[in-house]
């Protein structure tokens, strides 16, 4: 299934992306762009993810959810974990015979993830995993959990598969990603084998759900760049068409100056995306920030762009099936995941800051 | 029933406005609250109907949009209509015996409604219409619908009642208002009295409607004022109690600043509302203008509260049931309708270059 | 002298308000506008000053300056002054005899004031002031000195006459006000009676400074209202009169767009000026946070106004008598001063925040 | 004279540049990074004439200007002029002996060049140059001048030296780059000889003026690419060691807050710079709408991160060796020359809707 095939407005009305889907997803390597050709993955660069990225995001923002989570619960291993588990779970996620959940937020733990609640515990050579955890993106279908929880005290992320034990309740009708099958997740006493814990405790959230969420903002910044870039050709494309009075609504100078704001905008946002990219596939240092600035400013370019689009589109914008208008949803939902616009630009203060810093400052 | 008694997410979700909730409006008289009290309305002041509209709209933008319909019909007929026409309608429109719709939008004549096809034809002492309009908030249940068309090549406004050859097509899942029961509204036909006609030929949209638009401007930007209002509150009482890692939002600065410039806009856009009452109940020239603007300031302020706040809350601003995200979508649309954003400005634009013009210019 | 026979621009560029400006402004009384008639004023409303500053701080933002800082201290005096020290100065400062200076900021003290680092000694009947102020507007030639300082630890404040011992170093040369002759001032052990003291030691910051601050606020929210309408009665007149290839630049549609922001803008925050002058009339517990809250908005207007304005007016607006140029200039000063628009915003958010907040947080 | 020993602030101050500031800029080559090296230049990229650009523009705007001048006028040749213009008027601009002056503003044609009135006339094998030029960036010292006008009513550019018949009134005291020795410069009948015309009548403005100020704009959008970068070093560097009651000013969320926007800004626009770059060294055909969006996204990134930092400095920000305050003023010229803001966003819709046209779309 290709892009131009998807029925985005569709499934988020229904709030289900189809298996079939999925599937197609996994077929066309989706799931596994940059990793490693060992491990069933295309061994891509961070630059062609980021282009699938913008080409889904572009259409649906539910799929490159799903490239997303898929992306970030893969990342994680391929950095952090055994060479076992490398060769058991990654060729799973790049065939898509397993669906992946990063089950970190609970509802006392969002921004502030080393709150979490879930407790791990050792007994009989095996861990026992309980937890309730929320606003788990394909929740609904996700096969295996990469689960953030404490054990001894110290954060530490188990690879759960879903059965018995585990239970889920899933979220509808929320603002936007509805296609995205997001639910809440409880682990009861779940007892999972010692291997599933993907590096030592103490690590679990300073390395591995932070190159979770690293990867994830990179997906998400691209997505973002491809939303933005759609509200900016929609807008385009509908104001030269419409006409009011035999007047096309694009021979209007507001409207051409709103679309020059929304294009700069796009434009340097994808720039940042672009920017993001080379430093990761040239292993800069200062490539997690980069990615965290162009997360930012993607998800407010998006942001922007549909708010505008949605205007000059008018009650077209405002209809069921009008795709700024999903979008218009969706970008509100970009802004607050994966590091919210204002945890963002605190991360992107303190790595600007880092170089004017001295000795015995905090 | 109190505005407080609303079950606004749940009609917003199932799209529907009940009866008993028009009936309580109508016990309530909220339909006739700046109508002459012979006439059944209570004869109240601009700025009385303006707080109801703002109380209404902090609640559900649905049944504040059923007050301003029902008020913009009234107002054109109170202003416009004959003796006979007033002492028909009004009572009926007051008593919520019948149900107004505002008729004017076509799928060619948006913003620029002089470019309405709906015909209107004199034979044997009735008026055909036919045409069909597009958008009408409450059409779905309208019993009497103000309809904007061309007599003779002159814009002139009728009142239709529903029945035979009236009939409408539901919209549904739009972006925002989605208990106003909007609907497509075509008229096949239909044949009315002579005395349908309000005002004469030629003055349909200078002055009937223009009346009826004025006033849905004015009790739009009230609603509006009443949503930053309610957003402001929601995240104000949502980030004193949310604790993330023990420390309540409301403890970091980022929150604060955000709630602080959230108020001032809310409380501006409230004062130039206070002041478009004041205008309009003093009976002064600017009172077209300053309403517009009113309006304009109200609507961006809803639009920038409603996006802080679902910023704010986070998840919790963006689950099925929350009014922050409600009005998330619904601000969007009052940032549309009744005069664009961009009509508004040039609107405001041109009240001000008044008085810098001399003779000869445009 | 009026208004429109002010030489702003020239007292800009020389940097020197002349003697004769300060004695018309005394004549004309703007000294004593809301100061007790017993007390040599004319005993007006604060809506009566605000419109003065309004009218003032459209031509020349210095002339409003000199009439904030008299009023300040006469203000500060008149509510915790003694029967005897509002005899003594308030006629004096009433009637332009005294020109007053708010020696409140030094260079560790600045928002924060009470880090301030100026000492009294109270030896032999009589107070030694010693400290370094810096950034007195109209420092250069104020004759009496209101300065914060601590006496034992706490916060005093103590009125100081010009004279031996007192030693100011002009500052030349900054952004904006440059006619608002501002001084750093030197106090060296500068000896002055015990009735100089004003209100007891420990109530200097929190009550007679706070009330100075308070009244600063007010006038400077006033008079950026006056920038901001002048930046748009300017910047319409020029659009309308100057032509590109014979058209009109208030013809496009951007031009005409720009306007109605400005505007809106600045209509919406004389509406807090007016409220928080209705407020304060009303003797209401929320003047102090309404007065914060139009100063902010209204500074920000005038900010954006000028911003605009000079964009509109282009070459014009940059030259040296440019009144919208020297406004850009002034008007950023104005966001900072008398509490900049961050202190601004978490004050405003605090005055929000105590109606959610429950026993025990802070 | 490297860019750390200029004394920015004193020539900002006094208006003018000092002669040896020309020399050293011409001997570091600064005049022909870009130009052949057949022709004294360097022979270099786009890319290093920007980050020239920004270099210098992080230091003083009216040096960058200088630049951005003697480049104008030496592009506009390289490209249009005979190959005896090129060999003659080329060495003398890339070593500084002759200084440019870009004479093509008018008091009625200003945006809209096409209106100069400035007449060339052909007698005797010679041409007169008649007309009245405003505006000319180093025009009080310039030798030899590009100047814009009409021959028989076409559009032409001749090539005018400094002397007789040439005179200048300067332009003092204006808002931003106040060494850039702006003057009005007056042709009285001058005569020069008819090898000066560059290019045939017709393509003045279209052709040669447009090479001209295509090439400005691009030095213009990394000067201001240079500005930002320096506004986000100042506060950052300003933040971190100044303290309000022991507490560093980056302590504060708020102002980490705008630190990281402004960082953002500063870094998407520049982006935007390096891609225009690269867009005009591969001679791709959008390089002329990229060069447009850099210039406009990177005045407004210098002109908010100015205004930011002005705001962070506060009372420093304000003095009149603040850098960041002469940028303050500075980057608002930048956002009204080389085609203002109104006019970028028209360019900038233009070419976007240009693939979104069907025949017979204007």
């Amino acid at each position: 299934m290709r892009p131009d095939e998807f029925d985005a407005s569709g499934w988020d009305e229904r709030g289900v992306l189809p298996l079939e889907m999925r599937e197609a997803a996994a077929r066309a390597g989706w799931f596994g762009v940059d990793l490693p050709a060992e491990h069933g993955g295309k061994g891509g660069t961070q630059a062609e993810l980021g282009e699938l990225c913008a080409e889904i995001g572009a259409v649906c923002g539910s799929v490159r959810a799903l490239i997303t989570v898929q992306g970030m619960v893969s990342a994680a291993i391929t950095r952090w974990g055994t060479a076992e588990q490398r060769s058991t779970w990654l060729p799973a996620l790049a065939a898509g015979e397993h669906l992946a959940g990063f089950a970190a937020t609970e509802s006392g733990a969002g921004t502030e993830l080393s709150a979490v609640d879930t407790r791990f515990e050792v007994t009989g050579g095996a861990i026992t995993v309980t937890g309730e955890k929320r606003w788990v993106t394909f929740g609904q279908q996700a096969t295996a959990f990469l689960v953030l929880g404490k054990l001894d005290g110290r954060l530490a992320t188990v690879l759960v598969e879903a059965g018995p034990g585990v239970s889920t309740v899933p979220v509808r009708g929320q603002l936007g990603l509805r296609a995205a099958m997001i639910a809440h997740v409880r682990f009861d006493g779940v007892r999972v084998p010692m291997g599933n814990l993907v590096a030592s405790p103490g690590f679990g959230l300073s390395h591995v759900a932070a190159t979770a969420l690293d990867h994830g903002r990179f997906t998400v910044a691209w997505g973002c760049a491809g939303m933005a870039a759609a509200c900016v050709a929609d807008a385009a494309e509908h104001t030269v068409r419409r006409r009011q009075a035999a007047v096309p609504l694009a021979a209007h100078q507001v409207v051409r100056s709103t679309l020059a704001r929304m294009a700069v905008d796009a434009t340097a946002a994808r720039g940042l995306c672009v920017a993001a990219a080379r430093a990761r596939d040239a292993g800069e240092l200062d490539a997690v920030a980069g990615t965290v600035m162009a997360k930012y400013a993607a998800a407010r370019a998006a942001a922007s762009a549909s708010q505008d689009a949605v205007q000059l589109l008018g009650s077209a914008g405002c209809a069921s099936d009008s795709r700024v208008g999903r979008f218009f949803r969706d970008a509100k939902v970009m802004q607050i995941i994966e590091g919210s616009d204002q945890v963002s630009e605190l991360h992107i203060a303190d790595h600007l800051l880092r170089k004017y810093r001295v000795g015995g400052m905090t």
